[in-house]
């Protein structure tokens, strides 16, 4: 097959792919972001992610060249990329050479009573919001609710964190997180650093809750919080003063599926 | 009180504390390490950790000029450092302008029978062994014991991600991980990603325990495995292949203290 060649960084599509790499909002504009590495990008095609471009380098269609050739039967436009291209689309330090534009998975779900949800206010880092999507699915939590003021899980951090489970574990986007509890007809839980909350290991999770974890700095909004029908705490000793979010919400996450 | 000025990044004790910042092998070779930003060098001053040599720019003496007298007053050597030796200093990309070269903290300990540890075997990224000493601390796990070729509890990112827990929390080294857990008079377990291991759930830790968690993408090693009695498991469901490392620790320490 020949695929077109491109080694200009002005190159109007690379400059896009380089925008969608950096812009959350460019992202959310478009739908479109931007799967980097052979796995990843495996890992998308099986997932039913429409693939609409795939650029790749000379070095790694010579290693894989049937990895190479199935994406490129299902993305719409293909190109072969220099090295020198590739580096400055990256996002890592030292790039595969193959990245994929694709359309937002369709991974969105409804909340409905009896299921299990984990629910992050604000969170920052794209490290945690990886974690927890991880954890999410290993443990079969139902869909993972994501505030309008959290970090992207479609940006490359975050995609890199989850290993692609972001690609596949179903998603629900709150604008608001306090708003979006209020509305809620189930048994909603703020997870808090307070110790007069009640105990996690004290609730029952088993007709079905959405459990919500915050802020790695400042925690849960007052406003969520008082949503919520309860408020739960894991118990600390030492001179610890929080837990690392990712942390506090694999226990919870954990305790709510056993 | 007056300060000696530094400005030349080429200033020998300068080039010391760079060379402590990079290397891990320094480190140990020196017994010496540095704390960077205010609120962790006066963690590490409330907690007993001995600083020798104190910098600061002129910027945060008179932003903060009480906590920079107390950690004078606790060290051997103060001096005011230009922005420009504290951005060649600084692990940060924007940098408080305060740095401590301290001796390593006395905080070693040794296994007692009945108590409880997480052990890591050559666990890589500094922000999951971070993540796994503020969950430690706040659990009240007794201390964690951490392979030769793990990452360094004391490299600038480790401290940074542990909020400065590493400097309190009790760790015991082990060179070689299986070797260690061969030695053992007590109930060890290997977590593994295995679906014929023991359940989390059904264990008893009551009696005290070892639990040993392994490296990011390879898990434990076949010997440690193996010195280990029991093999546990988080079952998991869906496609996920794995938990990341500092939530599963999370989940197995949550287990063994409640």
């Amino acid at each position: 097959m020949q695929y077109l060649n491109i080694s200009a960084k002005d190159n109007p599509r690379i400059k896009r792919v380089i925008k969608l790499q950096k812009s959350g909002h460019y992202r959310r504009e478009e739908g479109f972001f931007v799967l980097e590495g052979l796995r990843t990008v495996d890992d998308a095609a099986d997932n039913g992610i429409l693939i609409e471009e795939l650029y790749f380098t000379n070095d790694i269609i010579e290693k894989h060249p049937s990895y190479i050739k199935k994406f490129a039967q299902n993305s719409n436009f293909c190109a072969i990329i220099s090295e020198t291209v590739a580096k400055n689309i990256s996002d890592t330090t030292s790039t595969q050479g193959v990245f994929a534009v694709a359309q937002f998975p369709k991974n969105k779900a409804q909340i409905e009573s009896g299921k299990k949800y984990i629910a992050l206010e604000n969170l920052q880092d794209p490290s945690n919001l990886g974690a927890v999507a991880r954890t999410a699915e290993a443990l079969g939590i139902d869909a993972i609710i994501i505030s309008g003021n959290s970090c992207d899980p479609f940006s490359p951090k975050s995609i890199r964190a989850s290993m692609g489970t972001l690609l596949r574990v179903p998603l629900i986007f709150a604008d608001n997180m306090a708003e979006f509890i209020g509305k809620l007809d189930m048994p909603t839980f703020a997870c808090v650093v307070q110790s007069d909350a009640e105990k996690l290991s004290d609730m029952d999770f088993s007709g079905g809750a959405v459990c919500v974890i915050g802020n790695e700095a400042n925690g849960l909004t007052d406003e969520t919080v008082e949503k919520c029908r309860k408020r739960i705490t894991i118990p600390m000793k030492g001179k610890a003063e929080s837990l690392n979010a990712a942390a506090a919400a694999a226990i919870v996450m954990w305790e709510m599926v056993k």
